[in-house]
């Protein structure tokens, strides 16, 4: 019975997780132009062609997809800020790489895709798990340009690690969350380059 | 004619500066009660019991009652940090001290006066004079601290001071903007002491 009734679902269609893929990247399309808060689930389902019972199906909540759309993009954002951290040889650069990055990526997703960023605010106001695990992923980046940084002799060693990096965490704070962000519009251009170098000059040797 | 008329309202009545500080301080006991979003002049008017024309003689709009309101509150906060800062002896504690005081005084204002915290919201987002002059008052009280720790030899001297003086402003506005502040809370508790340490190692001759 169970065997006849996969068979069946195989032969009928596509696997689940092919759907839901495919109903995340319509409603991504679908926030990125209409915006997320105002887009309720039936709405969403009229515009994909969806039955809303159907998206229920594979999603318990707006939300849900929201997450889904969520980690994606940050998921994205934190590849990105690894692969500009991974352009630098040594650990001072990759760390004002880092920071650099940061306050690009951000802004690039608060200026281009504003309805995104609906999204990622929606997200660090209700502190979703995508938004959790990002913050992790920044904080696992920098220890580790610490850590490098600490056997290479480039940088102090007297501090507690975890202290460090906690502290260099609350100094990029304001230009990760994008609820902070847009109130540092003024100082995205000069605070990259004057951060860096204050942190810089407190992990001297 | 005009002396006359000079005469006649020295004799009928209070002088202008003791009216507007009457209407202010009405304005800031009805605001922190109804907040100051929702209530119009004339709502204050009725409250203070003056007219309306009366209030528009001395203030040409709400928003300049508001601005001296949160030109007082900032003012006093302002003063508590000077007097926090005075405190201490040398030049790291009183920056420890500039830190921990900016953040508890911000947070008081927050949960205290959640009402009056709404007046410098508005300011912050409208960049009031209030709040321009706030700053700078801030990158004054910091600016003395890192001369007096150069004198002193406490600090180092190879970084320019405006450079010093703008980076470790940076790092204490989220805890001094009330738009940013709101969403800091997290980390209110920790991050003067390691913020300060951190700032304090990138001081280090």
């Amino acid at each position: 019975m169970k065997k006849t009734s996969t068979y069946a679902a195989s032969a009928r269609g596509p696997a689940d997780h092919e759907v839901r893929d495919q109903i995340v990247l319509a409603a991504t399309e679908h926030f990125s132009r209409y915006g997320y808060e105002k887009t309720t689930v039936s709405d969403l389902a009229k515009a994909i062609g969806f039955s809303k019972a159907y998206i229920y199906k594979f999603f318990e909540s707006k939300q849900a997809i929201g997450e889904m759309i969520c980690a994606n993009c940050l998921g994205q954002i934190g590849t990105d800020i690894k692969a500009a951290i991974d352009q630098a040889d040594r650990p001072p650069e990759k760390l004002r790489r880092m920071f650099k990055s940061i306050v690009e990526l951000s802004l690039q997703l608060f200026s281009q895709d504003r309805k995104l960023y609906e999204i990622a605010t929606s997200a660090a106001t209700e502190r979703w798990q995508s938004t959790l695990a990002y913050e992790e992923q920044i904080r696992t980046l920098l220890r580790g340009i610490l850590e490098e940084g600490r056997q290479s002799g480039d940088f102090e060693r007297k501090t507690p690690l975890d202290e460090t990096v906690m502290a260099i965490y609350l100094v990029m704070r304001p230009y990760l969350n994008p609820l902070i962000l847009q109130h540092s519009l003024d100082y995205t251009e000069d605070a990259p380059s004057q951060l860096s170098s204050l942190v810089l000059r407190s992990l001297s040797p």
